[in-house]
C-alpha cells in the first residue's frame, strides 16, 4: 500500500473505487490542508491542461487520477502514459472518487499530485536574469497565482515570497497560475534574508508605494530588476521600502484607494520590461 | 412587517434576533441567488468600508445591519445615523444573525443592502468622457470587480457588460471592487446593441487580441476611448473583433498562454490613459 509522503516510483496503474482508500484520503488532505502539503512536499493541480503543462516542464508527478471521461480522451491517455513511464502511479477512478478527492461537485476529469519545488534563498542568483518579483506577505491565492502567470508572460525570472505568505501550492493558487507555476521558479525567505538579498542586488530594486514620489514611467530600470510589492491591506512597510533603491508610484485618479495587487504588479512589470518586450 | 422587494423608506431601527425573520431570509436570498437580486433590484455589500463608500456616493441604502461590535464603533454609528436619516431601516442584530445573513462563519460587523443602479444603453453618452471598458461575457466575479476598481483608478467613465456576464452585484464582485462599484457607472447590453454603439463611437474602439498585429504601445488612442476585452476562455470572438477599429496585442514571452483578464485590462487601460495621467 502506498505510504503518504513516501516517493512512489512504481509507474503502475491502480483502480480505486473506495472513498476510504488511503491515497484518496491523502489527496483530500493535500487539497484542503496546507499542513499536509508542507509535510509531504506534494500538491494537487486539477485539470488536464495543468497535467500536460507539468509533464512538458518535466515536473515530477506522483499520482495522476483519471476519471471515466479522461480514459476516453487521447490527450489524457498520452499524459497518463508519459507520467507512468516517469514512475507516476496512475489512478483510475470514478467521478464520485474524483469528487471526494477534490471536494467538488463537478470535478475535472484529471487530477494530478506533484512534488513541490522551491529555490533555496542561497541558490537564488540574480545575475543574467531579467526581473524577479518579491511579494511581502501576500494573502490572496488568486493574486499570487495571477502574479506568477504575469511573471511568466513578461519573461520574468521568478517570484520571491517574503515572510508569511499564502501557499503557492494551494489548489486555488495553482489554478490561478494557469500552468505558469510549472515554469516560474518560486523562492521563500524571511524578511531579514530578503533585505540581505536586496542590499546586494546588482540592478534596480523597485518598491511600489502610494507615497512614492517617482512616476513609474520615468525610471531607467536596470536589469536584473527586483520589484517588491507590499501586502494587500498594508502596502509596503517602511522598513521594506527602505530596502529599495527606487520607490515608484502608479498614478491614480478617481476614488479607488489603490489598485488590486496583481494588477499593480502587472502594470509595473510591463513597464520594467517595456524596453525589452517586442511583439 | 417589511415586504421583501418593496421600498422601505421609514428610517427606523429594528432589533432582529431570529434567523427566520423575513428580512434575514431576504438578505440570505440576495447573498446567494442572482435571481433574487435581479427580481428585487437590490444587492448586498459586506463591511463598514463599503457602507461608508456607498453613503459618501449618495447611494440608496435599503437596510444596514449592524452587529454588536458595530454598535460600539463610532464610524459605524455615524454611517447608521446617515443611512437612517436617508430612510434606510437599521437592523441591530447579533453575530449569529449576521452569520446567517451572509452565510459566513466570521461575518463582517456591518452588512448593507443597496439598490442596484445601471445605465441604460440609450443613456450611455461617450462624448466628453475618457474611456469606457466593455467586457464580453466576463465569467469571473473577481475579474469583473477588479476591472471596475481599475477603471475607477484611471478615471475611466464606466464599464459595459456585453451579453451573458457574471453579476456585477454578486457579493464577490462587489467585494473585489473595493468600493469602486459605487463610483463607476455600469451598463448592460446585448451584443448587437454593443456593435451599434461601437459603430458610432467617436474615439478609438480598441480590442485586445492575441492575433492583433499592433503593439499596444504604438497607438494614439483617441478619447473617448472604448476598450473591448474578450471572455476569459475564448478571448475576443471574430465578430466582436470586427466591431473594433484598432486591434492591439500586449507582447508576451515565456510559456503563459495569456494574461489574466483583469491584468490585461489594467495594462491596456494604463496605456490608453498614459498621456493623461500624472502623479
Amino acid at each position: 500500500m502506498p505510504q503518504p509522503g513516501k516517493p512512489q516510483r512504481i509507474g503502475a496503474v491502480k483502480q480505486i473505487t473506495s472513498h476510504s482508500n488511503p491515497i484518496v484520503k491523502e489527496i483530500k488532505g493535500l487539497v484542503s490542508q496546507r499542513k499536509h502539503r508542507t509535510q509531504s512536499g506534494l500538491f494537487v493541480a486539477e485539470g488536464l491542461k495543468l497535467a500536460t503543462d507539468a509533464l512538458a516542464a518535466n515536473w515530477d508527478v506522483r499520482y495522476l487520477a483519471l476519471g471515466p471521461e479522461a480514459r476516453e480522451n487521447p490527450v489524457a491517455q498520452k499524459a497518463a502514459a508519459t507520467a507512468k513511464a516517469r514512475g507516476a502511479l496512475i489512478l483510475e477512478v470514478n467521478t464520485a472518487v474524483l469528487s471526494a478527492m477534490t471536494r467538488k461537485d463537478n470535478p475535472q476529469m484529471v487530477v494530478g499530485v506533484y512534488e513541490q519545488k522551491l529555490v533555496h534563498a542561497d541558490d537564488l542568483k540574480p545575475e543574467n536574469t531579467t526581473v524577479w518579483v518579491a511579494l511581502d506577505r501576500v494573502r490572496d491565492p488568486g493574486n499570487l497565482g495571477t502574479v506568477i502567470r504575469t511573471v511568466d508572460a513578461v519573461g520574468g525570472a521568478g517570484v520571491i515570497l517574503v515572510g508569511d505568505c499564502t501557499d503557492p501550492f494551494a489548489v486555488e493558487t495553482v489554478r490561478a497560475t494557469m500552468g505558469s507555476l510549472f515554469h516560474v521558479p518560486i523562492s521563500k525567505m524571511p524578511k531579514d534574508r530578503f533585505k540581505q538579498l536586496a542590499a546586494s542586488w546588482p540592478g534596480t530594486v523597485t518598491g511600489t508605494h502610494l507615497k512614492g514620489s517617482v512616476d513609474y514611467r520615468t525610471v531607467d530600470y536596470q536589469q536584473p530588476a527586483l520589484l517588491l510589492m507590499g501586502n494587500e491591506q498594508q502596502g509596503l512597510e517602511d522598513d521594506m521600502a527602505g530596502a529599495c533603491n527606487c520607490l515608484i508610484r502608479i498614478p491614480q485618479v478617481g476614488q479607488a484607494d489603490s489598485l488590486n495587487l496583481a494588477v499593480a504588479t502587472g502594470i509595473a512589470l510591463y513597464e520594467i520590461r517595456r524596453p525589452h518586450l517586442e511583439l
